[in-house]
């Protein structure tokens, strides 16, 4: 599809993910025209391999978990076991409509909105243009001209090359991908990607196994999640092999792969992804104008998302700063009121402090701000107050099998203990988080959280009755 | 269990409720001597007969509603139908067993924290002094005094005593008496109380009908709020009669209830539920020291919690102003703080503005603040700017059955669009209202909430991003 009407735009925007698209529909609702130059599907690693189809699984998950409770809660047909007939299948042609669905919508709100868009690998010429191969038809190339160019390209997953064996794994992509659900499985690396594949797949039925270098999960989280989702994951018969990594892997006659840890340890799977981290995505030929990258291959930008390019700008997983959706977002639609917008605006930039975010883990997690430790280390343990609170949500009070509740609030204590941190793990953990992040991101201390009244009964109300 | 070592005390609280067991925890905390005189059970309406057991219920329902959507959710062998054979003998047991269990936490505590207690029927004597007849011996009466007294003996239920047939109906304790689950069952009101038993009793299979005065249910909310549960519950199949009343109420052969409805309707349940209104419970003899009521038979208090009688003090359900368990339970602290704590809570007084509350309504409902009429009257229509979105949750993209959400900001415009008001309708709503109302009780403004960035997939996030 070619839907470029013009040659020249105001904005060329290349790469039709979350902050692309956002940022040219907001500068086309100023009256600039311009292009989004997409090489795969509209809506960029969220709609598509991330985001939506992730927390899709995560629902079925989500289901699962309910069925295993359901007679505790006095539903004696619903046998346990249920939760294992997973089709996966039927629920694969199901998710995959919808996301084809919101690649509709996504066109539909651009050309409405009157920003054209283009399929196809986009690159940069030498004298600074913007060179296009059609995705459909690779002997068709167009080339435009902009006075703004937005690289908004995205990442892609880090494929472990040094491992003998590496390619019989998959990124995070691949589980979109499977057409079945593997009975084993493996899940590479420690971070919240291999977190959320590892809760899917263990509740959806499969013997799960998760690979991690140190003895927890989430690393960059705070202890109160690393630890309470790590033991629960391994009480409810995760398989985690801790402080250890992959050696080699063979593949087996019957097509399974046959996975050698670094600990001599050898597990046998059918699927096996590698969760180690995601790179910048620079495919666009950025030495072609002179692009500086760092040296980890990301596109170096200001606090005005400048690139050392004059009219060159980027954000997003590109720039790899906070990779996520809506951080991309808010960041696009910022640069496209500093650029088209009124007067007020030229001066607006990405605010990256106190952005809350969440992990679809079962049960969910969710932090704002400074974990415990980078609290103490910024400002001396003297300086620190710090509320924990563990117990079982009421959701678990008639049922045998428990999900873990724990809450932490991070405070600074001469600032009449402002909350510099959040950091939950619990039943909807996601949901709850999103308004203390106004709270938190409004300056609220630990007072303002108590003067509050409790909602009761539910978890969130120990967030503002905590001791 | 006759607790009391003396018969004199700092402070006497009658009603071993949230708010009276809280004072008075508070206040030994300080070193007071304390004392909770308690009719039934540990713990008042919320734990024996409100909140809690209501909140279990509420859970169950969830449930049965998972189940009901499980299939699309790719579990095959899930039968929705299973929703309906939900094992009500089996979950009362269960259910009775967690309340026992919270009651005698609620004796540990206070026996830990050196707070006496006794059960027994409280009364004034004219002497002002404290009469309570022995729960198990009504022979037996005991009699204290004290330096000062705090009323927190609840609420009760209204009874439409002059409906003919009226005793053949309950008031809410009723539910959690139930043997069984009520084939066919009426709540008469459309107050949050009749909304949460319509939505448990449907959603485990009884045929549900729900008598309203009006054309809505939850009158006293915002109308998205009415507007979003009457029209789900109508469409699931709640039978909601509109506009009429229950004329008269007559017992047939087999037990069940003829319930003649004022517009010439007949319907037949086996259960009946009156859930028009709370009163004060006022069983102390007031009228033995002069304690002034209000018309409505409420104590009447001033901004300190204090009557018209020295040294006796009231609050929660009794005084009737927003009868919540965390609001008696802040109150009462707040009380003890200043009755018995140090200098600087002298002046320390509840606020009673900016009070979050939930429905257990499938799906729940949050609010907070003004409705959109309410502060419309206060501020004039023009002074006010309102936000509004309803879509569907991500949870019922894979589902056929849809359950709705809607969310509504009320904005003051002069005040850089001050958020005075917040109703949502939506799974999660009651765990999602809290930190935002942390933020409203902080002054939030739309601008604040827009600054958060959101999190995604969450329902939540629509409520940082709405245009």
């Amino acid at each position: 599809m070619l839907r470029a009407m013009k040659t020249h735009y105001q904005y060329l925007v290349i790469g039709g993910g979350s902050g692309g698209v956002a940022s040219a529909r907001r500068a086309a609702s100023y009256g600039a025209s311009a292009l989004v130059i997409e090489s795969k599907a509209m809506g960029g690693t969220c709609v598509n391999v991330g985001c939506v189809p992730k927390k899709v699984m995560w629902y079925a998950s989500d289901i699962s978990q309910k069925i295993q409770i359901a007679r505790d809660y006095g539903f004696p047909k619903v046998d346990p076991a249920f939760a294992k007939t997973f089709d996966w299948p039927t629920y694969k042609t199901k998710r995959d409509a919808y996301v084809k669905k919101l690649n509709g919508i996504y066109e539909r709100n651009m050309t409405k909105e009157k920003v054209d868009y283009v399929y196809g690998l986009a690159s940069f010429t030498k004298d600074g243009k913007v060179s296009v191969v059609d995705k459909e038809d690779p002997s068709k190339v167009s080339t435009y001209t902009a006075d703004n160019i937005l690289v908004a390209t995205g990442g892609k997953a880090v494929l472990p090359t040094k491992i003998p064996g590496w390619e019989l794994g998959m990124n995070s992509d691949g589980l979109f991908d499977l057409k079945e659900r593997p009975k084993r499985v493996m899940m590479v690396g420690s971070g919240f990607i291999s977190v959320e594949f590892s809760g899917f797949f263990h509740l959806l039925g499969s013997e799960t196994h998760t690979v991690i270098r140190k003895q927890h999960v989430l690393t960059k989280f705070d202890e109160i999640i690393q630890n309470t989702i790590t033991d629960y994951y391994v009480k409810e018969g995760v398989n985690i092999h801790k402080g250890t990594s992959v050696a080699k892997v063979e593949k087996l006659e019957d097509g399974s792969k046959k996975v050698t840890l670094e600990n001599g340890e050898t597990v046998v799977v059918d699927a096996l992804f590698w969760c180690i981290g995601r790179n910048s995505l620079i495919d666009m030929h950025p030495e072609n104008i002179g692009l500086n990258l760092d040296s980890k291959g990301r596109i170096v930008v200001d606090g005005y998302q400048r690139t050392n390019v004059p009219n060159v700008y980027s954000l997003g997983d590109v720039v790899g700063h906070l990779q996520l959706t809506p951080v991309a977002i808010a960041t696009g639609r910022k640069l496209a009121n500093r650029l088209f917008g009124p007067e007020k605006f030229k001066t607006q930039k990405m605010d990256f402090t106190n952005v809350p975010t969440a992990v679809f883990s079962h049960p969910e997690v969710g932090a704002i701000g400074l974990t415990e430790k980078q609290a103490k280390e910024k400002y001396g343990e003297e300086n620190i107050k710090i509320y924990t609170s563990r117990f079982n949500a009421m959701a678990y009070a008639m049922t045998e099998h428990k999900s873990p509740t724990a809450y932490k609030l991070v405070c600074l204590k001469p600032e009449n203990e402002k909350i510099i941190g959040m950091h939950i793990v619990g039943d909807g953990s996601s949901e709850i988080m999103q308004g203390f992040g106004v709270a938190i991101k409004m300056g609220a201390t630990k007072a303002d959280f108590d003067s509050c009244v409790a909602i009761h009964p539910t978890s969130a109300e120990e967030l503002v009755t905590m001791k």
